[in-house]
């Protein structure tokens, strides 16, 4: 809640009204509501009539604070989904373990993780959500482009790999064997993958003097 | 269909009565109808009353040939979704190039990618379609990781690296651009991310002998 207030910046001082507690209170109970309901029966279910029964304020208080569905859904989202924090234990492979580590206990048990596939399934129906959804992402994104770039920097990875490849390289197996595969998530996995993208696949005489 | 009527081997011969085209006619049309639902509102929307409205066909008579709804919506994906094919240009590179160029094609063009979602979120609420999807998809990576383990006893993989991990590490972060990040599956990415995976993204210097 307070993070949304301060993302609105200074501007915003002056184009809204002073700060109401009553608001923030009713706010942060809707986003409570829809959060739950999102856990429960996904993005395709939640409609803002259940948020309002569920939270007990009404449809036009909500409608007043959000100018979409579409918004307090990814709202709620955010208030399940914090980005990941960036280590820096000075070794790159500790601090990406330890980001994926974090990545795949949330994917096993957090309740944001159950409702991702059904905001893939309504973002692809829904232009504004998915444009909310993309931006979110890209916050997520953002600590583990920082390590990377970071390694790259102090020469501990290869400066022409671009960040945003190494993030897809290292979450979307995640992703895809909790969602698509439906397999495993655990730390054998992780460090497996972590390994084989790190040190590459190709078998150890043929590192060094690719022949084709 | 016919692949259906194959797997089902020669034991069912004697279990099954005689092959009937009406059957079989019928079997094809509540298949078509079911997929378009599926692509058009996906697995947490489509009734058997809606594919009996589609297909013309009776309830009843699509009961009988499916023991469950689930049973129905994965063979009905099937149609959608045929697993790829291992090539074998003798260069391991090129032949999963070959597989994951169709696989990012596949994600933007093809109806049963905008089912992927719903089938994901469906099928972690109901215990046997996530069993059926589980099963669909290890069959889809059976030729990937042919293709693996062929390039491994060939000496230009390393043996030591699950062919699973490597099935999951090219193809996860296709899915996971596709659904989670919403950025781009092009062939850009598609040979950046086999590179990573292949040389590995430790900076040059670091992979012959490496420190930690």
């Amino acid at each position: 809640l307070s993070e949304s207030l301060e993302q609105t910046g200074v501007t915003d001082a002056c184009a809204l009204p002073a700060w109401d507690p009553r608001v923030a209170r009713s706010r942060a109970v809707v986003l409570a509501a829809c959060a739950e309901l999102l856990s429960e029966v996904g993005f395709g279910g939640v409609t803002i009539e259940a948020v309002a029964a569920r939270s007990g304020v009404a449809k036009t208080t909500i409608y007043r604070q959000w100018s979409s569905r579409a918004e307090l859904m990814i709202d709620a989202f955010r208030t399940m989904a914090t980005p990941p924090v960036a280590p820096d234990t000075g070794d790159v492979a500790r601090d990406l373990e330890h980001m994926m580590l974090k990545l795949a206990r949330d994917l096993v048990n957090e309740p944001w993780s159950r409702a991702i596939p059904s905001l893939a399934d309504a973002a692809a129906r829904d232009p504004e959500l998915a444009r909310l959804h993309a931006q979110f992402s890209h916050e997520c994104r953002t600590p583990v482009v920082a390590v990377v770039a970071r390694a790259q920097d102090r020469g501990e990875l290869d400066p022409d790999v671009a960040p945003d490849v190494v993030c897809a390289a290292l979450a979307g197996p995640l992703f895809f064997r909790h969602m698509v595969s439906r397999e495993p998530v655990d730390a054998a996995f992780v460090s497996a993958l972590l390994a084989s993208v790190l040190n590459g696949i190709r078998a150890p005489r043929h590192a060094p003097e690719p022949r084709t």
